[in-house]
């Protein structure tokens, strides 16, 4: 197949008309489908259903220490749940919290104690500082950099490579104290899917930064998010920091919202020994414990990282089969020119990027269609793509046959609209 | 009985040296009992058990409007359990925003997001202004006064009165702008027990405040927890409120933590749209949703509010005999002219007033005894009792044995203090 770009005028005029034509086909049948939400599907969902359907007496109420998870107590989560956190993630438990189902909750909360108290380190509470800033990797994670700019951070864009952030510029960003953060999602990233390098983590644990109250917010959303038995390996960011004394500069995130329920999962945040001490008074104000029966359903249902894996490798038969409809679907832009695409070994999304100026020009073809994506822009700080062409495509949700008509109407739209801008 | 102020020295002393002998034989006994904590026991929580018993399927996860519960979406809550909150406190469905577990981390975050972004009227974030100050009605609840001292307000003390705060001494402090609001526990208060008059419920909603921005934090956290059908009725502050055109001065809260469970409840906020509205986009920020499940959960359980008050009578009859075994026991102190106890028809606690300067020397002496009480200064602002009186007593959480032997060594230490007081 030509690359687009080698087409005659005539040529494109001839391709785009047949495109067109087969456009409005689809456009014909009246189509509602969705490639937008990166949320698991119902299926996807009933592999976990038995960890609901058991008929709960009094005595699997309480927890290993003799709590009973029905009434108040504990703060910072029961110990069989901290243990499998741990477990899974190669993690000292002193270092866990465990929340309720939201992990962004935990990160959200985070930032914001920062701003109202200061973390280890601050000289002041953030709000009481000026002209703040914060390092978002792009395209990232929409929700990630919502949060900072709702709490008044001014966002810094660092190119998302495939080892991970650009990390020349941001070991240059850091020199200004004014940057206080980072966003990492450093396994199968949103959007991306890929995975940061061992070297570029050493490197964000070991750069030197202004800010003495710096802090890497990891979510590590998708740590056990393989496709298969042979997923992408994640260097362990609290070993690199312990080797170069930047503990207190790491704030871990993740949760069982992909494991188990979107809805319904269990949280957590992990921190130096100094971050959590610094934190619990203004935890202890917030809240007297959280959900302590959910922690208890899920421990007593994954009994240790193993049962985790061996669920996941269940679920991955499902998604994977996504991923491979979706990108067998793309293979037909190959050689065009007009695109290119990641192939993640885990997680939930493909990063698609198309020539500047036609992301938005496919969101609105697929829109007529009747598809939904993914907002255009919504990986970019302030939701703006400055090229103009990234999408996100997040396969999980349709069903597989929802999933592969889209996925034709997406390669479909796709060439148009780099026709057009070809013509 | 002879009032003790009416004993001779001798009397005193005499009286003293039985008392003590009786304590002794007490503390030989090495118990470990514990009236401090306003928490249900295991019985109660296995009143609620069939909510848990439950072996769900698939079909029972979803919401009645056809949202998988298990997954993401629905910021605001699952149209059944705000209909249920509706039902039960009578108040307008789309003033109901349903959380997680505690309704403390409902208070706490519409707290710490006024700090930071403001509320309804607010000319600034709270965070930028200074010297902001807090009213708290004496003795309450240390949570709540925990959080406005954490988040840096002055706390203002307004004594409690057998209708509520003192409305005159409240109507003058609001005349303050840095005076920024109020926290209330209207009905059985924590921990007199008493119900705010219709007369102090009015006068809230009516009051001129001088801070454009005033909230009235109404954690009506013992809404449906009367111990009889003849329970306390509290006048609905919104209604009131919308009279006086003052609906956004009313921040409102409540939760199923002592109506089910403690540690895997539901709790709701309520407030006019207009506040619902500035919040929205803050908390779709910290969070995707709250548990959706547990929500289901509790939304199948209880159809309706009838089905909450049968569960509350059901749980009256044992609550309610640990009030009687609490005042029966305190019967004892009548007519000596050292003590005064509230009634109350609901909700958690006995409050106890002693001669001033005696609260500490009865904690110290039940703690030798091995009777643990909430800590003395615990209902005031900064942990203090300026008159070193008041005891609060949560009779629930012993059992009916522990707690009649509780009660008897507290009868006696009261006793003894009062006549060292005395001597």
């Amino acid at each position: 197949m030509k690359k687009y770009q080698e087409l005659t005028k005539k040529e494109i005029e001839a391709e785009l008309s047949a495109l067109c034509a087969e456009y409005e086909k689809y456009k014909e049948q009246n189509l509602k489908l969705d490639l937008s939400r990166g949320k698991p599907n119902s299926d996807q969902l009933d592999v976990c259903l038995p960890l609901l359907s058991e008929s709960r007496s009094r005595e699997r109420c309480f927890s290993e220490n003799g709590v009973d998870c029905r009434n108040y107590g504990i703060l910072d989560g029961i110990p069989e749940m901290k243990r499998l956190f741990s477990d899974m993630l190669g993690i000292k438990e002193e270092y866990i919290l465990v929340g309720d189902n939201a992990s962004l909750q935990l990160m959200y909360d985070t930032l914001s104690r920062a701003m109202l108290f200061g973390v280890v380190g601050s000289e002041r509470p953030w709000c009481r500082e000026e002209g703040l800033k914060w390092i978002c990797v792009a395209p990232g994670y929409d929700r990630h950099f919502r949060i900072t700019e709702v709490l008044g951070f001014e966002l810094l864009t660092v190119p998302m490579t495939k080892d991970g952030p650009d990390m020349d510029m941001v070991e240059e960003l850091v020199k200004d104290p004014k940057v206080k953060g980072i966003w990492c999602v450093p396994k199968y990233s949103n959007p991306t899917g890929n995975t940061y390098s061992d070297e570029v983590v050493r490197r964000l644990a070991k750069m030197q930064c202004a800010a003495p109250d710096f802090r890497i917010m990891w979510d590590n959303a998708y740590a056990v998010h393989d496709f298969s038995e042979n997923g992408d390996e994640l260097l362990n960011i609290f070993d690199e920091a312990e080797k170069y004394g930047t503990l207190d500069r790491i704030f871990y995130y993740t949760s069982t919202s992909k494991i188990t329920f979107p809805g319904a999962g269990v949280a957590m945040m992990a921190a130096s020994p100094a971050n959590i001490k610094q934190i619990t008074p203004y935890l202890g104000a917030q809240t007297i414990g959280y959900d302590k029966l959910n922690q208890l359903r899920h421990a007593q249902y994954f009994k240790n990282a193993e049962d985790v894996h061996a669920h996941m490798m269940k679920l991955a038969a499902l998604i994977g089969k996504k991923f491979d409809i979706t990108l067998e679907a793309l293979e037909a832009l190959d050689g065009l020119g007009i695109a290119e695409w990641t192939k993640p070994n885990g997680g939930y999304f493909v990063s698609l990027d198309l020539l500047p100026g036609c992301a938005k020009r496919v969101f609105e073809l697929m829109k007529g269609a009747g598809v939904t994506l993914t907002s255009v822009g919504a990986t970019f700080p302030y939701g703006i793509d400055p090229e103009d062409k990234n999408l996100r495509i997040a396969p999980t949700y349709p069903t597989d046959r929802e999933l592969s008509l889209a996925m034709q109407i997406l390669v479909l739209t796709v060439k148009i609209a780099s026709l057009e801008k070809l013509a």
